[in-house]
């Protein structure tokens, strides 16, 4: 059991993976020291905020640090960036344990050692609660350009990776807003839904593969498909037309929302399924779903892009849906626009 | 007044300063895009949380984003590294106006114009109090190297730029530790303590001046005179003397302290001043006392590196002080080593 702080941060960083090869200076000194890769270097930050991202102890301390690092790299995996390296500034309450932080240091290096990347520095601090910050750094990779949201052009198609729906599914879950078991929930279904929050898996190679198949745009689901569509459409200045009977309901999903028609509007709607959206010429549809599969998941087209503005989300039968997102700031579903980045 | 979330951040950015040129993609897309620079990058990240690091309303929100990018960029300075990027994660209470966010936005705009760096990205997040969280990165300067704590060696000399124990007295005064007015300090006087608080300066070209002139190894002040100069002798297996008779005290905080001797104390074991503590090689002294002073700032010597351990305050008669630091996850002084990073 660690008693000083000091020896908190060196049994910390005892349990995460050794130092990658670019890294001169982990953690430790002032700043950390990397040496320079690609072109150009794809940088995010991300907060999560106990009672706002997440709640203990339904998550438990090693699910909040496998999301806080799968956040991140989902935001690498949205630029088409190689995953470097990542750094968790970390808010712990007083009386929270070491041995939690621990936990949490283990569900951190859990996706660092999956995921290939070093976890190169860090801040521990006071808090009233858990605050994880999340700074992930990727690199242009050789032959690719790093995608931004605003590269759609009219006539492309919008094409999503996986499965959606899942981590709304969980959270209603995970919170009690829907029946836990569900009726007709498969115990395994059950646990493949949960996994979608308790440890969602960022889509780095399938970014690598989009964006080296001709993507011109790229965003991931993090506010919500319909939102974040709308991120992309107005970074764009194009419009997007969503064809919700092509969407790729993750299994569980109308089980826990209560019917078919639920299941859509919570896959279309519900945040946090870190899964791409992107744009591709008609042409290179092929090639992308190709690349895509090989990078061990699916593609599937589930829409346009028009010279219009604005999204449409159109329901089996030709009904409209009114996008909404997650408003980050005030910690609840709204209809208007969630937080960039 | 802003109303929705996407508005508030669209403010939030008119009001950071322009984009530098390396900056591809600032904030607003998945991650920001920069280009690469130099032959390694420095990061660092910190947080500061409301109550342990600052408290409101005595800080202000316009000072508690001044503190938050010069921590981060002190970290830089402590490097040797030219500064190039800050990204800002926050976590903002509900009840938190857009007015009072924006103006700790004009406090974060305002050290990154005058420290030339780029605001490049950040999030925007629900909290139950105001958390700041900050990356900064920065580049290897052409024709020096970036200076960690290890690189000092027995014989050097121990400098320090600036003038100390200023941020400390200030936070007595904040605080209401000391009487504010406190007899005999003078109103002037009072300000350039406080500002040492409110409007914290990175010691960033004095940072340069010592890597391009020799230096060794360098630390930033944050935890405390004693508690900086235990981590640098630690990661470069020496030991280091210090004659606290030559320390330079700023102006005020004997007066704050409550005497010269409480304030030579106060100047040793304080956090948080931001001023550099370096080894460097006694015949390359004078180079680097005249490139610090050509940098804005004096540079002070006040001992030597031991081929011992651990770190010896000798006071003016020859005791000895007990070196002490800030503990920053409990938020309270204590013997132990500080948080590095």
């Amino acid at each position: 059991m660690p008693a000083s702080e000091f020896d908190l941060i060196e049994a910390i960083q005892r349990r995460l993976p050794p130092a990658g090869p670019r890294v001169r200076v982990g953690s430790g000194d002032d700043a950390a020291v990397v040496e320079t890769e690609g072109e150009a270097s794809a940088v995010s930050v991300d907060a999560l905020i106990e009672g706002v991202h997440f709640t203990l102890p339904q998550f438990g301390y090693r699910a909040v640090g496998r999301k806080g690092v799968a956040m991140g790299l989902s935001d690498l995996a949205a630029m088409g960036a190689a995953a470097g390296e990542a750094y968790v500034a970390l808010g712990a309450p007083v009386d929270c344990g070491d041995e939690e932080l621990l936990e949490l240091t283990e569900g951190v290096a859990e996706v660092a050692a999956r995921e290939g990347i070093t976890i190169a520095g860090g801040d521990l601090v006071a808090a009233p609660v858990l605050v994880l910050s999340l700074t992930a750094i990727g690199y242009q990779p050789p032959g690719a350009p790093l995608l931004t949201r605003s590269g759609a052009r009219p006539g492309e198609a919008v094409v999503v990776t996986g499965k959606l729906g899942g981590a709304a599914a969980a959270l209603a879950l995970l919170s009690g807003e829907a029946p836990d078991p569900a009726p007709e929930l498969d115990g395994t279904v059950r646990e493949a839904l949960l996994a979608r929050q308790l440890d969602p898996r960022p889509r780095l190679k399938p970014g690598l593969a989009l964006a080296g198949a001709g993507a011109t745009a790229m965003i991931d689901l993090s506010d919500g498909l319909g939102a974040d569509a709308g991120h992309l459409a107005r970074a764009s200045a194009c419009g997007i037309e969503l064809d919700l009977e092509r969407l790729p309901v993750a299994e569980g999903v109308a089980a826990v929302a209560g019917g078919d028609r639920e299941g859509l509007e919570l896959a279309a709607s519900g945040g946090e399924d870190l899964e791409l959206l992107a744009t591709v010429p008609a042409e290179r549809l092929s090639e992308a779903s190709a690349a895509v599969s090989a990078a061990g998941t699916e593609l599937t087209e589930i829409g346009y892009v028009t010279d219009g503005g604005g999204v449409t989300l159109r329901l089996p039968g030709g009904e409209q849906l009114e996008p909404r997102g997650f408003d980050h700031r005030r910690g609840s579903r709204s209809g208007s626009a969630g937080a960039s980045g």
